[in-house]
């Protein structure tokens, strides 16, 4: 439990949420994959296609033991069971249900909203395609955010536990945010992701594939990811078992 | 059905193919996961934890309709129906059934062979993480592979057909190959794939992720990926229904 390791992994799941953002700008935005009741899956009722994508993603990811580990929380509910072991090493946090952090809500209205950033508006017909790359873009969110939200949480109080208790005592939200907040550290990671964006594409060639806007990342970093882990941090912390 | 067009589209797939290689490179070889009986996955008899990832994330696309597409062609036979219809504009190609080029037992055999040189030793716990990653560059590579035997084969063969005609009805697969091959462009692909692997790769942090070397991706392409197009080629213009 050590902060600059915990930082360092959260900075190897950038290159992750990059690539997969990257990946599905490739397609146009294709909308009636959001859309209830259209897509065109014989027996899916009213979901829509990247419900149902997600839906049975989760589905298989269970059965092989994804949601185990702590930084995978998933989207949907009533998920079977893993059908092998999975060894985990003591994580080191202090939590009896990995998902009282469960931002995936979040994850998944944030994306939303991205989206029409990313893709170029219409339709190209790719529609398995698009659902598939949403979920891995998706998967790839939540991971940095549950990891940080949790990781850096727990190794932070270790680091002051006198304080953390005492805000943590009184519930509060406001004090513990500023205490977790480093904007320094923040801006280090917008400009290393902005750099990522650019070089990631940099032999792109554009007639084929759409070319991500760094800004547009970097807006989602900033104003998505980076918020979304404090939140997950804030709550980890006055849910920690003491 | 235009030479330019195609080539342009198998360009895009290169991101692809480099982003899931980082991507599994971040973990290490954890070569049980690819051991008989040894997948810890409940009711799984002899297979590896790989062979039923593969297998389930195929059954899941089966499903969605993946293989409805020319250039997705299954690892695994007996494989569910589509669930839901897939509109596909007319390809423009003259097979009956596109599994008449299913070069996917190569294109796993010469990925095995790729990954000792992709992942550093070892085991790091990250067993579903590696197949997970496995079965996605595993797609990626397949697509390339499929997509330029396919279209790139009918392309050329519309523009001369007189002559691959007689080429294919002598049966003469040399003659077919050497009149496939273009040095120059292979050359220029291997160039921008190497260039490709370095920048999507320039400000990764090694100390977390592991680097892979653009030279094992050039020699992949060189020596994998390009032969087996052609042999796909050849092989749907031997099939092509006249």
């Amino acid at each position: 439990m050590n902060l600059s390791t915990i930082t360092e992994h959260l900075e190897g799941f950038e290159e992750t949420i990059v690539f997969k953002f990257i990946d599905r700008a490739q397609y146009k935005m294709n909308s009636i994959v959001y859309e209830h009741g259209k897509s065109g899956f014989d027996g899916a009722g009213n979901k829509s296609l990247f419900e149902l994508r997600l839906r049975r993603q989760e589905r298989m990811d269970a059965q092989f033991g994804r949601f185990c580990v702590p930084e995978e929380r998933p989207f949907t509910k009533h998920l079977p069971k893993p059908r092998r072991k999975v060894d985990l090493p003591d994580t080191g946090l202090f939590c009896k249900d990995f998902n009282v952090v469960n931002l995936t809500g979040d994850v998944l209205k944030a994306y939303q909203e991205l989206l029409p950033r990313l893709c170029v508006k219409g339709a190209d017909g790719n529609f398995g395609s698009s659902v598939e790359h949403d979920v891995y873009a998706l998967q790839a969110i939540s991971r940095r955010v549950h990891y940080g939200a949790l990781y850096i949480a727990e190794c932070k109080y270790r680091s002051n536990p006198d304080i953390y208790r005492t805000i943590i005592e009184a519930g509060d939200t406001d004090a513990l945010l500023s205490l977790l907040t480093r904007k320094d550290v923040e801006e280090a990671i917008i400009a290393r992701v902005r750099k990522k964006v650019a070089s990631a594409q940099a032999r792109i060639n554009d007639r084929v594939r759409n070319f991500i806007d760094p800004d547009s990342m970097v807006r989602f970093y900033r104003d998505r990811i980076i918020p979304l882990t404090k939140k997950g941090e804030v709550t980890y912390l006055l849910n920690r078992k003491k």
